[in-house]
């Protein structure tokens, strides 16, 4: 039997195409003393690996080498006294069919507490990623407007959620019909606006946000975040969680300056990173469990099938066609 | 006798002009029972009116009225048990050579401790608002790299001294050779640049700043601004304390986009406003004259000499004429 291997061919330039990737076979690895043999399960594909690709995310991704995510695995043969056969793990893994690893970086799950794929989504990074920067920079407070941009992503439509618990009212920003509809529906977002057939994205978020927008939570950057930051009220606090709409630029881009605003509306404008605040996922994983179980918190995915679909999965991404969490299932 | 004042005659479109502002004589004011009569004897001119003139930082300047700012004055007459004559008071007040006050708003002045002057400078909000933002914000560590614009300026001049107590590397960036040879003479910056010389502003701070930019203190905006945050390190802090550069401004300027590296970079960028931190005042004046006394601290001040001076000073700011704080003297 041969392994297989999905790996960084090219580093891309402006939009990752298919040519970037190259799905290759190799020998099956050798599963040596004190280590386990993992069978992918579930692939979570996400936009940071982007950064990865052309170093502006370090570690980067070397060429001819896998590219590497969170993954959910079965461990299918353990050499090691902690993990046995049968039991599923987490980890920063190989996208690859098989791969031995020692253990030591991966965490066990328990697939009756919740469906093994919201490891990935609501209780793994992306749950904490959305709690942790909403709460620690957002500040929610009772009363305030909130407004998300990428809403209807695995972050926004968490973020959007906690809001809502946090006595927020609640605007998203998508870029279909269909999402805005799912925001609303699914999602309890209070409005939701279609950025690419608003007329005017500044003067949409005004209408909808008649005492100003206290929080804006910034997943794409970009003109639709220079719209909503004309908006903010004094003191307004931005969470900068993401900036999908700069990261396939080959060049600078340009927009108002944000100074001026920061100075006069005495702003925080911060970004994040979820490795700072590692003490903290336990305790907030618990809460989240908490509210998936009281059902105020709920969730969606997209999910592909079959290892050869992780290019188009991660290429997908930009292409917004995504509901929630991108997921390939091996 | 009559009395003089300073009104705002139209509201400034881009540069503030002389023909903005009026020098107008009226009647004397009456001292009334609980009253004191005071009289102008150093009138503090900053940038932050600009805001003011044209309704960007309110609250804002009616037209025909008199200007208003941060004033030393002598109580010329009291007619209040709780100030005598000869008193010195500080407070923000009119544009006017005399006026009354009830005393409510007014600070009393220890003539003693320190040249009434420093009360609008080093000890008063200039001194305080350097403190505070590069504190809070900025979070200076020792052997961090801090870049200081409009250093040559109030704040300016006492962050970067404040940077050297806290052992941090400190640049300052300024508009002319006298003022970037003053900075490291005078108040010990380690390196400064002459903006206005500097053939590429982005590649000058790589080269003063090996180790990076930790902290950004940002009182100018701008061309400038985009130069120096090109050059912060991750968990680079930007306390944000001022925006010379675009306060004329008659349409929105634009700059690179400030949000993809606030995401890569995990920065803070963080507008200040002083009144948020009244409760500190008497602490971090302590600390100020105390850094005074052991000749830790110098300041410098531009002073211009006679009250019809008043708008030719606020005008010379934007004209970087002033070294330190610009102060009109009676």
């Amino acid at each position: 039997m041969k392994n297989r291997k999905i790996i960084l061919k090219k580093r891309p330039v402006g939009m990752p195409l298919p040519s970037d990737f190259s799905n290759e076979e190799e020998l099956m690895p050798v599963n040596r003393e004190g280590e386990i043999l993992l069978k992918s399960v579930y692939v979570s594909v996400d936009p940071y690996l982007r950064g990865k690709m052309n170093g502006t995310h370090p570690p980067i991704f070397e060429l001819n080498e896998s590219v590497a995510s969170k993954i959910i695995a079965e461990i299918v043969e353990s050499n090691n006294d902690n993990y046995k056969k049968g039991d599923f793990v987490s980890g920063y893994l190989d996208w690859k069919m098989y791969q031995t690893s020692d253990g030591k970086t991966l965490q066990k799950l328990d697939a009756n507490a919740a469906p093994l794929r919201a490891y990935l989504g609501v209780l793994g990074i992306t749950g904490l990623s959305a709690y942790i920067a909403l709460m620690d920079i957002g500040k929610p407070k009772t009363g305030e407007t909130l407004v998300v941009s990428g809403a209807a992503g695995a972050v926004g439509t968490i973020v959007g959620q906690i809001g809502k618990i946090m006595g927020c009212r609640v605007i998203g920003i998508a870029g279909t019909d269909e999402k805005v509809a799912l925001l609303k529906s699914k999602f309890g977002f209070d409005e939701a606006i279609n950025y690419k057939t608003a007329p005017d994205i500044k003067a949409a978020i005004a209408t909808l946000c008649p005492s100003g927008v206290d929080i804006y939570f910034d997943n794409v950057g970009g003109t639709i975040s220079d719209a909503v930051i004309a908006n903010l009220n004094e003191y307004g606090r931005v969470p900068v969680c993401g900036s999908i709409s700069n990261y396939n630029d080959v060049e600078e881009k340009t927009g108002p300056s944000l100074l001026p605003l920061v100075v006069y509306k005495f702003l925080t404008i911060q970004g994040f990173i979820i490795g700072d605040h590692v003490a903290r996922f336990p305790e907030v994983t618990t809460q989240l469990a908490e509210w998936l179980k009281e059902g105020k918190l709920t969730y969606s995915e997209t999910i592909l099938e079959g290892f050869d679909k992780l290019p188009e999965a991660f290429i997908g991404l930009f292409e917004g066609r995504n509901e929630g969490k991108m997921i390939v299932k091996i």
